[in-house]
This record gives structure tokens, C-alpha cells and sequence, in this order.
């Protein structure tokens, strides 16, 4: 395969390190690797395969003669788009601003490939949370239709980033002692607490986190028809993002055929056998790239409802894995831009 | 008020200590104050209202004299029922051995305080998730009606007793020096993770706990229409169980009108002000004994819907606190049977 050059930006944050980590994986043909960051962080050096690169400041330069520019988040996608563009390297994003552009692709492998082949220089990465919830929607999606989906979500601190880890530990530790540390990165403690608040409140005094899950799934899936509902709630768990998700389908579905349609599903796994004790939890599910999916149940109190409870590492599968996994359709599809 | 004699079965477990510490708070007029437990536990010594008394072992004669027997939880309400009936002693019984027992009222004073008065000796408590949720529901209930509830829990370890919170802490404690403390209460460790699994599964997959939600409800409401399904989950939080509601009313509410309702309901707290960061959270309603509902918003998904956030104190309101007010009730409505 060829192999391109790729500018991992935020390198030094937790997408970014996850990013290098899933590039060393997953074998991704790398030509030459650039790692920027803003200006706090460069300086820094990062392993990657054994050599050690110097974290460079982003400037418009960091994207000559690449091919790839995988943005971990924040406003860099905003800053140096253009930049970019000019040099004919494409941006897979993991900020949310592009997400709802509508000349930009939001993808997720599993479920829309083919719309990386419309990009015009910049493809987006859904929300972590939509990521997970979307691929095991999808498989229904396609063999049933989907009316509506009701949907609660249990988030790790890592959504917040390294300082979200670091303060559900010293939180805790200063629970256990008796101490006080006041909350930070959160609005207010999250060790042994939930706070049905994540990012900031707009309208219908819906978050933006829950806005996202609604319109995010309505252009992953291009069906602006399909009706969700959503809260999102932080809890005090480091890694993988957990969704109690209920389900009306257009056409009934059987239990058994649910779990047939999903075992089958690309990137997933069906953890389900609850005389076994067998469901997923977050603890099982971190480091992991599928999505799984358990308690699968017939919802009784509608004729064509379901209940499922999903979980996925959002820091892989929702952020890092579906870039590189987008970096990677990119050279299947063979529509890289021409270097400038 | 006619004082009256009390023996708390189960006295020193959490629900039996909390039982204790409601009945002093709230003056509950007692002649004489028996403690029993089982063998185990008998012999210690519990303080009330400054004065000590001895943990004596159940047996029949332990209802001879009393006109309520609080029952914190386990097999004492069927081992020693015929017992305390033949004495004329009303057991309120916290258990979930006779919720469904159509000769047994099954009450929580803000929904249905009139059932306590066709008692036949034994009142049932509900189970925690359900009262934490039809105390929300009830007044909207009247309001509009209610045809369809998606509800998924967040539950505190503590509705698992003092073992649920030992093994939250020692678990924690371990995780955060880097050593190991294997699962015993709980099927999984609950440190940091999230547990899908509350009680046994039953039919159709849901676990006991998701099937009372349902029974319960529906037989407090006196409504066997009403369609609820739910999804029950154990966090890592100690104290107040919390739950994401979504509800289908037949009249259309505004949320405007949902909460001046929920305002002037009894036993219930609004706090949603999303503006100033205003919304209930575990770590904040424990040691309460009201629900407090907040996030409250229309869903836009369906004509009537509206999704809700409940969160309260499980071992007071969900448990001790509804106890100590069905006990109320049967002085207020002069309902306590002939002491033989």
C-alpha cells in the first residue's frame, strides 16, 4: 500500500496519544509523521515505533507536503482549514465544528463510507457518544427502519480529557481521606456523584451533547425523519461511554433476529447471555475498539419496541479508531487531495 | 396524639437504622420501642433518642404488645406475618415478599394514602426505584394522564446495604493504590464501572428490579394500562438512586405548566434552573427525604412527551421514610388493629 504523510495536531492531549497508539496498531502506511500542538505543549517529545518526534507549535507550515492531518480537537480545524486546503492535505476532525457543515462528510466507517468521497478538503468525526450509539443503531436501521429512539447515556470522566481523569482521582482520594478537592474540570464533584450536564445548554434546555446525539445520527444516517430524545449524564467511570437505549422500529423485529442482525454487524460484538451474567461495562470495554451491545430486550409496552445497552471505549471507537479508520478509507477510496 | 408501640424488625441494618433515625426526626409518638433482628445481630446495643436498647432476637412474642412492626427488609415479614396478625400488631414491610399480594396494600402517602385503610395486617413498602419515581409521576399522572414511561436507572450501591457501601469504598480504595478487591456483593467490581444487572432476571430478560418498576407502579396508580419499561443500572455512587424518565402524557402539558405541577406536589423539589447549573445530583439530595426532579423538557420527538431527571434519597424516601409516613397514616386514619 501506499504509504502517506500524516500531521497528528493535539498530539500530546488523550484523542491525540489515542491516535498514535491506533496509527502504531493498525499498521497505518506512514511515509513521514509530523505531531503538533498548541504552543503550551510544544517542545514535548512523543514515542511513536520506537523514535522519539519533537511536538511542533501548529502553524500553517505543519501541513506542507502532508497528506493527512488527523486534529484531535479544539479550534485548530477552525484556524488552519485553509491552510491546509492550499497545501491539498485533508483534515479529519474531531472537533465538533464542522460537524453539522453541510459540505462536510461526518462519517463513521460502519455505518457511511461512502460520504468520505464527497469531502472537499475536510471530513468530520461525529461525537463520541453518536459514534457509539450509531453503530449499533445502524444494523436495526437497515433491517427494520427506525421511528424513534430514546436514549440515556452514562459518560466517562475521559470525555473531559486528561484533566477529567485526573480530577475523578484526586476527587476520590480526597473523598476516601476526608479531605475536600473542589471541582475544576466539572461544575461540580463527580467522585461517587452523576451530573446530568454535559456541555452547554441551548435550546429546550437540551446540551449541545444532546443536541448532537439528535442531529449527528440524523446526518450519519441521512434521515432527517428519525426522532431521538436524549440526556446525557457524566459518572464517575474513567473510560467508555455507556447508552441505555430504547428503540421503535417501523417494522417488528424478534429478539432473536436483533441478535442475529448484530452479531453480524461490522464492529461489533454481542455480549448477551444474562443467565452467564454476561453484559457489557465500561471497566471491560476500555482499550477496545467494537462496540458492544447487551440486555437486548423486546420493549412490550409498544408494538415495535426495543431496549439495548451499548458500550464502547469513546476515546478509541468514538474519537481516535474512527479517524484512523477514516484516514484509512481515504486511501481505499484512493481520494487524497493533489500535494500543493 | 395517642402514642402507640413500635418494634422495628431489622433494626440494625441500613434500612433499619435509617427507620430508627426517621422516627426520631420526625416525633413519631412511641409508647414502646422494641429492636429485633435476627440471631446474628442480636445482642448489640442501638441508641434512641438517648437512651440504649438491646437488639433482641425475632420470635412471635416479639409483636405480643405492639400495634406496628417496621420491617426493614429480608424473610421476617413471611416467617413471623401470622405472628404479629395474631397479636393484632400491623406489619409495614419494607421486603418485597408481598408488594404483589393483591390482599396487601402496597403504599407511598403521596400517591395512594387512601389503600392503607383496607390493610389486612401487612402494608407493603415499594421498592426504592419505584416510589423515587411515582412520587414524579403521580402529579402529572393527574394532571394529564400518563400512557407510556421509558425510564433507566441510576443506582447508588447503598440499595445493596452496608455491604454495597464497603465494598464501594475498599474496591475504590484498592483501584486507587493499584491492588485488587474481587467482587462479592456485586457480580462485578463497581469501582469506576458501571453494573446492568440489579437482582435476579426474570421473563423476557429484565431483571427483577425492572419488573417491579413496572408491577409496582401500575398497582400504585391503580392503572394496569399504564405501559412502562424500564432499564435498571448500578453505579458507583453511594447514596440516592437517580433516574432519566421519559414519559408519553394522553393531555398535552407544557413544561412550563409541568413545573408549577410538580412544584406544588407534595414531597417533591423542582430544581431546574440549567442557566445558573441548577439540577439535581446524588451527592446533594442524600440524607433528604423529598424527590427532586429537574432537566425537565418537552420531547419533541412524539406530541406529548416530556423527559424528566428524579433523583432521592433510596434508604430515606425510597425506603425508611415512606415506612415511618404508611405508619403515620395509620394513626392519622385510626386504622390499627385490636391488640390481642
Amino acid at each position: 500500500m501506499k504509504k502517506v504523510n500524516v500531521v497528528v495536531v493535539g498530539a500530546s492531549g488523550a484523542v491525540g496519544q489515542e491516535i498514535l497508539n491506533i496509527l502504531s496498531e493498525r499498521n497505518f502506511p506512514i511515509e513521514n509523521l509530523k505531531l503538533c500542538a498548541t504552543s503550551r505543549s510544544a517542545g514535548t517529545e512523543i514515542d511513536f515505533q520506537g523514535r522519539k518526534y519533537r511536538v511542533e507549535e501548529t502553524t500553517p507550515d505543519s501541513f506542507t507536503g502532508m497528506d493527512i492531518a488527523l486534529v484531535a480537537g479544539g479550534k485548530a480545524s477552525v484556524e488552519f482549514r485553509e491552510a491546509a486546503f492550499a497545501r491539498g492535505c485533508i483534515i479529519i476532525d474531531n472537533s465538533s465544528n464542522f460537524r453539522m457543515d453541510p459540505e462536510v462528510p461526518l462519517v463513521v466507517p460502519e455505518v457511511n463510507p461512502e460520504d468520505v468521497k464527497g469531502h472537499k478538503g475536510i471530513i468530520a468525526n461525529p461525537n463520541c457518544s453518536t459514534i457509539i450509539m450509531v453503530v449499533a443503531l445502524k444494523p436495526i436501521y437497515d433491517a427494520a427502519g427506525i421511528k424513534r429512539v430514546v436514549v440515556s447515556t452514562y459518560q466517562a470522566v475521559s470525555g473531559a480529557g486528561k484533566e477529567g481523569i485526573e480530577e475523578l482521582t484526586a476527587q476520590t482520594k480526597a473523598v476516601l481521606e476526608g479531605s475536600e478537592y473542589p471541582p475544576n474540570k466539572f461544575a461540580y464533584p463527580i467522585a461517587f456523584n452523576l451530573i446530568p450536564h454535559i456541555d452547554v445548554f441551548q435550546e429546550m434546555d437540551y446540551t449541545k451533547e444532546e443536541w448532537k446525539m439528535v442531529k449527528e445520527t440524523q446526518k450519519i444516517l441521512h434521515d432527517s425523519e428519525i426522532k431521538i430524545t436524549a440526556t446525557t449524564v457524566r459518572v464517575p467511570v474513567y473510560r467508555s461511554h455507556s447508552e441505555s437505549i430504547n428503540i421503535e422500529t417501523k417494522q417488528k423485529l424478534t429478539v432473536e433476529k436483533v441478535k442475529e442482525i448484530l452479531s453480524q454487524a461490522p464492529g461489533m460484538i454481542v455480549q448477551d447471555d444474562v443467565q452467564n451474567k454476561n453484559y457489557p461495562m465500561p471497566l471491560f470495554t476500555s482499550g477496545r475498539d467494537e462496540v458492544f451491545v447487551g440486555r437486548i430486550r423486546e420493549d412490550n409496552t409498544i408494538e415495535k419496541g426495543l431496549n439495548l445497552w451499548v458500550v464502547g471505549d469513546q476515546i478509541r471507537k468514538g474519537a481516535a479508531t474512527n479517524a484512523v479508520q477514516i484516514a484509512e478509507l481515504l486511501l481505499q477510496y484512493n481520494c487524497l487531495m493533489e500535494k500543493r
